[in-house]
């Protein structure tokens, strides 16, 4: 029998297919062709920083120059931005309508100098590296007062001509809360205003206490497949311990983070033949909704991360009714990637 | 400068993007090749019903047998469904989650017995035969008081394993309310209870009365691209006399609506070369939310159509920020589709 399994979060059900049912093993057999080619001409690369905007953050070598090689990680515009960061918002009605100028920043967070090295390849410390650079740039960004939320999202071969197959993530500052992060908060609201619990510390407690849907843990997160999840093998990266915002992850916990983040895409790289996956990181916005005072905020809200494979072509049952098909239950698709030899 | 566009129904929002704008005619050179292979063998086909599960609906000459040919249109189970009819609803926790079982329907509508047949090249009447088949199947799975809602909705080109290129649309009948019908129903319950006035019939007559994404209309019904449009030629179709649902359409309506959909779909195939779409029919649930009664639903929910075609592949930014980019206004999509030469 089919379930449809609601979650908690967002209130969106999902159905885990039993009909159309596919064992994980069945995606490692279908694992998507790569199309990659390679880039001579990456504008990424270490050496051709003329080729991007001019820096806005980078981790480099205490002697070199801005702009120049000698980087760990760089961060700079993107040259086609969707948003403008000169002007102001505003914001009006055209008739019933509303609108505001496209006020914000687009961002492109350039993870490695070296063309070749996606995170599963990385050191540690340059994983540590992007997690401290989205850090810094959330931090900037949010002192903006006309930016109320920040996204920081990665497309892993979701779109080589852009990012020329090298390792990047990208930042959206936005004027307004997205449709999702609204509903995310308010469904943490509703339940802190019904339970006086946080909603994702009671998914954590509950998730390591029945264990089927966990994946990998360590001092500071756990990674799991969410109860209703949209599709095989995705999973949540929550802080264990309570805390809104992104922003103020401790030294300790970026490197348990980089820890978990990578063993998990090295897992997937190596068994799944390199999917494409989208990565995204959700945090507390800069400000409330009317809903919402600064202090419930910080106590009903909780960061965490979703990181989505892209393993499935369902009949665009998706555009068609607004609602998922799972062929491969959370759990089923856990167990497998637990009992992957170790990484 | 990039506008940021509110949709006053599901409150989402839109970049209407100036930087990555796109004009229309860009589209027509760029259009998406055709990858359909002719199939000799489509289980749709008329001769070949035994092919398929046995019928559900047909509307056929009179004298010919159930499940042979001599058929206009005719319903089928999917093969594979991803719901089941039998059993009980079963909605239980599990911890602190919740689900219940898979139950409800997942129907085939084939449009046409003959395998090259779309929509643009039918006879009106087939066009008509298909909305009443529309029409007939809601309203049968609506005497199912298990049964919540009923969508129905057409993935043109979007999945052409599944449907052999054959002229196909589907219907799925939930237990539950789907996400995005239970925020249209949250964002015109909300409307009424400020304006007293319905949402959907004040979107009606401001597009009327400005008629910059205006594309098409007739007695009964305008079509227009909308204000916050997430993609290049997206359009609503609404009837422009208020009405929740769509199962007391009239004979009339019909053959206004057959008109006005082949109307724009043989646009869209002829100027940008026959692209995928998804068409998808909204109309009232069969049941009411807790903030809604019976008599509140039908006087602030309107029944419409939205037609999805599927251009841009945007660097996963949807996937990665859950909002919209759209590279060409609905205005100039809107101008676009008004001025290619009559059909």
């Amino acid at each position: 029998m089919p379930e449809l399994r609601k979650d908690p979060i967002s209130a969106r059900w999902s159905i885990i297919s039993t009909e159309r049912s596919k064992r994980p093993e069945a995606f490692v057999a279908n694992a998507p062709k790569r199309t990659d080619a390679l880039d001579a001409t990456c504008p990424f690369d270490e050496g051709r920083e003329d080729q991007t905007c001019p820096e806005i953050l980078s981790y480099r070598k205490k002697d070199s120059d801005k702009n120049g090689p000698g980087w760990s990680v760089r961060v700079v515009p993107n040259s086609e931005p969707v948003l403008k960061v000169e002007g102001d918002l505003g914001r009006r009605g055209v008739g019933m309508f509303d609108m505001m100028n496209g006020i914000g920043a687009h961002e492109i967070i350039i993870e490695t100098p070296r063309h070749e090295e996606h995170i599963p390849e990385m050191e540690n410390s340059q994983v540590e590296n992007i997690l401290w650079a989205y850090r810094d740039r959330i931090v900037d960004l949010y002192r903006d007062k006309r930016i109320k939320s920040v996204m920081v999202f990665k497309n892993h071969r979701i779109n080589p001509e852009f990012t020329h197959n090298h390792s990047l993530s990208q930042l959206i500052a936005l004027p307004i809360l997205p449709k999702h992060v609204k509903e995310e908060m308010a469904g943490a609201k509703d339940y802190y205003d019904f339970k006086e619990r946080c909603l994702y510390c009671d998914i954590v407690r509950q998730e390591i206490a029945e264990g089927i849907r966990v994946v990998d843990e360590n001092k500071n997160f756990l990674l799991f497949c969410p109860y209703a999840s949209r599709s095989p093998f995705e999973v949540n990266i929550i802080p264990k311990e309570h805390n809104s915002a992104y922003t103020t992850i401790t030294k300790e916990a970026i490197m348990d983070l980089a820890e978990i983040i990578k063993r998990y895409l090295k897992k997937i790289k190596a068994a799944l033949n390199d999917p494409p996956y989208n990565m995204m990181f959700h945090t507390r916005p800069s400000f409330v909704t009317p809903r919402q005072t600064v202090s419930t905020i910080d106590k009903d809200y909780h960061w965490h991360i979703e990181i989505v494979p892209k393993l499935t072509k369902l009949a665009g049952f998706e555009w068609g009714t607004g609602f998922f098909i799972n062929p491969t239950s959370p759990e089923e698709g856990a167990s497998f990637l637990r009992n992957l030899e170790d990484y």
